[in-house]
């Protein structure tokens, strides 16, 4: 993660031991102990900074939308269908290494705390926009040089966030596994966007 | 609702307690307490039957997914386009009453409970099957009689489970709405399915 001049270097730390606290430990048993066990200078400088579990939480999503990039996520010497790939990687790898599945799951605990708490709702509006985004940038770059069809951008983008979100739930709370659902994604994209896949 | 042979009937009036009680508190204020009071009979009768808070909403969610029938959901008279879109409307509805709004908010947060409680895991799982079955069975009705394309079947059902649970999740998490997301699925629907929409 790369320093960010809105914080300080021991806000940016804390911000750091939480995502290590959040993966090992998941909302539900997270308590700020277990994040100043992650954090190597002390508890009392991590309370001057945050009151409760919630605040930390919430300044660290925050931190994580502000650290994500879209020039960092994707390569644009790359094909606007290899990038979109990327994306769809990014957001539901095949195979996800455990850190990854932890944090997933430790994510959807977040979420649904949006379920009642506007701080948590804004924040999540915030992630959903921003993968929204992404894919109208590498979907409109496809149009722009041929190589997707002339599909409706916005349209698809917001089908993908919905897709790829509801396919991240129930990656996390369901038995089934994801490879159908990402089958899924492959063949929407390459029946609705490729511009050489007439029916 | 239903009467259903496996249950007695104090206990579908448990259930229909447990459903209005959810509405009206969503699950994490929640109490035995407020069942009882949306129940006619004694406590202790309610007691006798369950133990804690979870074992209810366990049977609740089963009992639920046990009267959900694909015929009582649609109308085989209609098209299987209509059907297609009478499904889409039952769980996506476009300007849901607020009680359907309660209940979804509700099963969002029993389906946080999938995260770490395998009993729920297990319900959420028969609740995208079911959902899953229910598009394979009105999209095979489309392809079979040529109002749909000769589409993936499987696959189409896989990515609208994903989409419609990625939409009703962003509905009661940001503050976004969903008109967006009820229009992509629109979109892809007929720029996928239909068999006159040619590009």
């Amino acid at each position: 993660m790369s320093a960010d001049t809105a914080r300080n270097e021991t806000q940016i730390e804390i911000m750091e031991a939480t995502y290590r606290a959040l993966c090992e430990h998941g909302y539900a048993d997270l308590t700020i102990q277990a994040i100043a066990d992650e954090f190597d200078k002390s508890k009392s400088l991590l309370y001057y900074h945050y009151d409760t579990k919630d605040e930390i939480l919430i300044a660290f999503l925050s931190y994580l939308l502000d650290q994500f990039s879209i020039e960092d996520a994707i390569d644009r010497d790359e094909s606007p269908d290899e990038q979109l790939w990327t994306l769809v990687d990014e957001f539901l790898p095949e195979s996800p290494p455990d850190e990854h599945r932890e944090f997933q799951l430790a994510l959807f605990e977040l979420r649904s705390r949006a379920l009642s708490k506007e701080a948590y709702r804004e924040q999540f509006t915030r992630v959903d926009r921003l993968i929204h985004d992404a894919f109208v940038d590498v979907l409109a770059a496809g149009v722009d040089d041929g190589s997707f069809r002339e599909i409706g951008v916005e349209e698809t983008a917001t089908l993908l966030v919905s897709t790829v979100t509801g396919a991240m739930l129930r990656r996390v709370t369901t038995d089934d596994d994801v490879t159908a659902a990402r089958e899924a994604v492959v063949d929407l994209v390459e029946s609705r966007l490729i511009a050489d896949g007439d029916d």
